[in-house]
């Protein structure tokens, strides 16, 4: 009866405004808390980054709300590779260290260093990246306006599946020799 | 011609979809970067919390994404008041200390220990507060789903502004002696 | 296959967009149309005030439609207590007497007294209530823009549910007794 | 900075979202009441009905909102003719006397008898028409689903402007006599 | 975990934003590929007109993205007859031929003559036709920005139903005579 | 009045929905048409492709509609490189030749091959590409989801602007002389 409570049943097939909505008499506040920010649980190899999610798999309450979290732990030079999020922008809020925060426009390439305390938004769809400039560990939290937001990674993209080398050559213009390096490096298979 | 480019123009006025946008050879990297978290600069009386926000007035690169940021510095037994946003959903990430956070729907109150690297998510309309209940200072960030959200606090609505006794009372059955020792602590005139 | 027809299936779990679709061979009239406006059916103690609801589990048609209706009988003195609608607009109709009909932002009170035949907006999400002010019974007619809309009551929020005493006085500064007295009179059991 | 506050300037260009908005500081209480039904503002003819309407351009305080209302006085067999509004669900309230209410869709057409207290909905987009089917005048209020809504009736469209004749005949079948004469009764000048 | 990949499900009861999802899993790259536009699969009896139609239901993978297509063949003097689609814009693409295009309001009609290669716009839920004025066939193709539009054709809706002749004649003042040759052509029984 | 009109007024700074509308009494019907697809106006170097758009800046009709189209014309072997619309989900309906055509997601390549009078989606946000793999000229038409669609070309984005060569190195891996070359290519400066 209150539509503001619609926290998600995982059971049934996703719809394409979000998961069919629990009943609210089996909601509880835990449906709205995440506390699982343990560092090392989603490694982001080779770039010495550690990412941990709260999306609306891992925390329910999110459904319908437009919202999910995230946490990065950057290693020395750690690195989120070039990629985009096609359905969420993101508002990074930067806990520790100083990083390289850009996105990039045909036009124009936005760059900036950023440190703790520091606010940076990367606009929906747009290319974006962060490099770990200061000395020692880095930790950022994310915010990103979906409720499952897909992480777009070019490397894992063009490298990491199936895609053909001559198509990847025809439409990037790299070099075969780059695209096998490469492949070789994220398990590509075409 | 870039769709995702819309940094705003203060100088005019505002529309029902946000404010109309810089040229986008006007936007640079700094219209999406914030710093400004400096502790102490909006004190929440008498409640001992100190809010500083990065809204789309202060972090124009906001405009049209529907998101912002904020911070909350508690002191001892600071706590944010009841409260809710109509347009915006609240995330929030406890950065420092222990805190107790709740919502409220007429059927159910929702509640619950939070502490450094928790997420909690109130979902948009909702009354909802936090009570820092650890020892020492609380810091905590928020992420919001609109670009300019407002506050609504139940004691400023109710005891801050012009809004008469007679009113206050018939509408919410408090006593007259009650309201005004209210309105005496939040200024209220009516 | 007609997008504008997609009446309610109250029997499968809601969805974030709403209640999953009948197929529209079961679609009749009936679905649009509402006649339970019968004064008595739903009492709002103790403000002398009855209200009756056609919205999306009585009035199916209204499925994605996002609109509902309400009815409001006035006693004497009949009051709405201070509430707020966390998903809707509400447009109201006068239909019978004078009453004084108000919402509140931090900055400043609209206040208006309404009589037979007027019209009069609450904007989405703003705490408002309404009085009756003229001699004998008042009666109106409100539309919402929500297919099932919350009525948030501050009363019933603060006092009708199993919240505590100490995060009531913490959060509003409400003093024990003023409390404890709303409490008994609303059920709270906190 | 209250979002939910955004009342109309309507000396500004229209934007695809809706006219910008007033300064707060100049917005007051009128801005959300209407008190403007006199009947006979607006004759639909030769229909014997009045229609009197409060949309964001009488009733500033709509912007944004997603609402407006109308007002329709029938004398004895007074018909709202066919038509449809593109933008706009239409929700009625019948406050005097008996109609006859109905909507079409290619595979079936709504009908239904409705009378005092009862609400009716026509969803957006479809055709729909009311008749005064009761003894005397009818009075009913209706609430739509857009600030500003179109009201698009067939005699007008297709007779009312300068669409040719033979443009009608081959796209309705409708015969060149019935066209000329409804021409002559709409003032068709094609 | 892809939000952008959510092909339908079509045995699963549509909700009011469309059918639910299939796994992804399932999803392969025939569920964005059409190739069914056969000439002769819907005539549009009696215009000497042919339509196809690629929407959800028949391109599953339009499923969320709010798009669909159709393909139009005429005959000599081939006519889509005037009609409307609530839910849907529609942009045109002329392949062959040349054709007189037009939509309708109730101030002013909108008319063209286009022909192959040009590009015509109908905004959402307005009245609009189709002649083919060229010399022997004429091809088109339209986008639509719905997945699963309706047709809304003005004879069909008011001569193809059971829709009785006196409400026809009172909501649009045409006469007995002329809906009853209608109703003979479309099937119509009321 | 009419909600359905709402063409661009391009002179007046753009908002978050969109241009400023003109004056309805100004819109003509030329404001819905486009006939400007003369091949040769955009020529995609060095891919021998050649892109002409109807967006809402040469189609002012548009405005509000979410939509607009392109044609392209391929050359022998020519190919529209890996791309993405942040916005904007693409249809593509081929009128000549042989193309093959796909989208890329983490998890899966969807790759086909299309010819004259087939459909093909692009879900919004993907990374796609198509390449001329008949005999001779390929020409296709696109309807996309946004009046004012970007195109996001991997290789403009990477190696076109003055992105610099370490910080590609090190969020995609590539290798500095596969950088240095692109960037010849490109009229990389960074």
């Amino acid at each position: 009866m209150y539509e503001s409570i619609r926290s998600t049943n995982l059971q049934l097939p996703n719809t394409p405004s979000g998961y069919p909505c629990k009943s609210e008499t089996n909601v509880t506040a835990d449906d709205f808390v995440f506390s699982g920010f343990v560092p090392g649980s989603t490694i982001l190899d080779p770039f010495n980054v550690t990412l941990t999610t709260a999306f609306v798999t891992s925390l329910p309450g999110l459904n319908r709300l437009g919202f999910s979290a995230a946490k990065g732990d950057f290693g020395i030079n750690g690195t989120v590779p070039m990629h985009f999020h096609p359905d969420a922008t993101e508002l990074l809020i930067i806990v520790e260290s100083q990083l390289t925060a850009g996105f990039i426009t045909p036009a124009k390439v936005y760059l900036k260093i950023v440190k703790h305390g520091d606010i940076v938004v990367f606009p929906k769809g747009l290319l974006h990246f962060l490099v770990n400039t200061g000395v020692g560990k880095a930790v950022i939290f994310a915010a990103l306006s979906s409720t499952n937001p897909t992480m777009q990674i070019l490397d894992y993209l063009l490298f990491g599946n199936d895609l053909s080398t001559s198509i990847i050559a025809n439409t990037t213009l790299l070099e075969v020799s780059q695209i096998m390096k490469l492949k070789a490096q994220f398990d590509g298979r075409g």
